[in-house]
């Protein structure tokens, strides 16, 4: 086995006790004489697999009686439209906070079917902060208010959770999911793509109060009303049934770590120590206001771009993958998920300081 | 490896040398020292995968240079709703054939968006015919015909492609395509769900002529518009990578077999057996118009039905696995993809005769 430390925002490193499960079920699983790709959704074995990824998610987020839990198609994107098309009348008013460019799109997205007010906006400051919750515009009789838990491009995290009262909070919880402990009961609606904490691309997982369920559009097609998926067990049609149960065989993975508090103390400890070595280093900085500093994606910048080019080439030729930094931000981003082994972070620390003292 | 004969509908049995290749490419894949599961979309290594599987399958299926062709998620039922969204307007007229399952849960979906007339039905005989096409009662201003042409449930199947004149021809070839050659430049729209004869489920296949492009209706949510992905070559969000790798595995596959004339004329052969072997017996019959057979699903009915259970029993512990039958119809249903080998066959008719010896 020859692995690199991959740092990609998504899809992203996933843990090597998963895929190592994955390698040895194919292409005989479980006794069954097939791989788990081969295999009907309506199998007893299947269902299973399938039930066992909902109750491990359960325990794991300890996730109340009154939610459902959804596995669909689509990515968290589709949640964008899903989302107004589930809760909101046509041209209904929803509440967005805009904190980066993933809430952005789901913005573009909503604005298509409801009438979306901007409650708050750090665009001022190319999204490095997260505005002060008193100073959010609330509209008093929104749909619900929505927004990003991390914005993985600027790497800024929600460091609480906002206190939405009577109107539904939804969130779009991608890339922090399974990070930490979670208080499910604060919200309406979360939603998660699973390609950075939960497993392979192409499922989507949607935790949903059931009271509301039922409150689809007319003509939302029957694939994008939560409720018709809660009726059959998220399989209205047939599910991605690989990615389900890689996305078991990770919830299996976080509960044998000891659960989020073990995950939660060790992201701290990942992100702590690659945060310090940045804000200890003049050649290295990271833009962002501390109290929102994201757990998941650490994006930081050399002093001197120029020799941007030099080090993700001698970055990639260490077995540091990955660490280019999105466009719009430019420089370095290492994005550290739950699967990014602590050796990972230490060895991007070592790299980086032998870099610096070679060309700083 | 013990690997059984798998006979179910979908997810169903994949080419044992693709299952090789995925798990000799976990967890370091192509010398990227990840595996495909952890490689992000935009990357090199994956945008060549995407294109690879789209050129091949260009190749296969020969798509004339002025047809589209679509990755996205959400299976065939997904389709039911983004065909008439993208290719109808509110309420006008489509005109649909009933022969099945399947073309009933597409009319009873796009029955949500337009005015669907019924041209054709073959409810009458339990779904087992295709109705003469010179008594379809076409509609002269229809948006496009709709068929879908093979229903994995009863075992019908199109020997030919509907005469459409100029109102677009639309199909769910889910359950068929890439089983025979195919004359793309008949239709305005094919889809496929790709649990069949194309992959993993998770990833579905859309082929769609570029004049088509570009109508869907405003209120469209952005994913389910054809014109978005045709533009973002399927990558408008991340797509699922692993299925659509997978799929390029299969589709590479099947061009080293000699592509899909070497593949229709095994498939022939291989649902010739079968039919052969239950019309010589008293004992198994399929109830199926001879013309319109399925040489992908072969139902078959036991004379004595109390020997269902038996037969079931018999055959798993044989290595025969999900021989029965869609509850709708009883009795037994051999899914006999591309990927199932002949050897299969061989064993299911051996079985079968030897269960009839002893129990006839």
């Amino acid at each position: 086995m020859s692995r690199v430390f991959n740092f990609s925002a998504g899809p992203a490193v996933m843990p090597e006790a998963v895929l190592e499960r994955i390698r040895n079920d194919i292409p005989d699983w479980n006794g069954t004489g097939m791989s788990v790709m081969e295999v009907s959704h309506r199998s007893k074995e299947f269902v299973d697999v399938a039930e066992k990824a909902t109750d491990d998610l359960r325990e794991l987020l300890a996730i109340p009686d009154d939610y459902s839990v959804l596995f669909l198609q689509g990515g968290a994107t589709l949640q964008f439209a899903m989302v107004p098309l589930n809760l909101a009348a046509d041209g209904q008013a929803v509440d967005y906070v805009q904190t980066g460019s993933w809430s952005k799109k789901a913005v573009a997205e909503a604005s298509r079917f409801c009438d979306v007010k901007l409650v708050a906006d750090s665009a001022d400051k190319n999204f490095t902060y997260i505005p002060d919750e008193d100073s959010w515009q609330r509209s008093p009789d929104a749909a619900y208010l929505h927004y990003c838990a991390n914005e993985t491009i600027a790497g800024v995290e929600f460091p609480y959770i906002p206190d939405a009262g009577e109107t539904p909070l939804v969130c779009d919880m991608s890339s922090t999911i399974l990070s930490r402990r979670l208080d499910v009961s604060r919200f309406g609606v979360i939603y998660a793509g699973a390609q950075k904490n939960i497993g392979p691309a192409g499922i989507t997982l949607v935790i949903v109060r059931k009271d509301l369920l039922g409150r689809a559009r007319a003509a939302t097609p029957s694939l994008m009303d939560y409720a018709v998926y809660d009726k059959s067990g998220s399989m209205t049609n047939t599910p991605p049934v690989f990615a389900w149960y890689a996305a078991g065989l990770v919830f299996e993975h976080l509960r044998a770590l000891g659960g989020l508090d073990a995950v939660a103390a060790l992201n701290e400890r990942k992100a702590g120590k690659l945060y310090d070595a940045i804000d200890a280093s003049a050649f290295y900085s990271n833009p962002v206001r501390k109290d929102c500093r994201s757990w998941m994606n650490v994006p930081f910048v050399l002093a001197d771009s120029s020799l941007d080019g030099k080090f993700l080439e001698e970055a990639g030729a260490a077995g540091l993958a990955n660490l280019k930094g999105h466009r719009s931000v430019g420089g370095m981003r290492a994005s550290i998920y739950n699967a990014m082994p602590e050796a990972g972070i230490d060895a991007l620390i070592e790299f980086m300081q032998e870099f610096e003292r070679t060309n700083g």
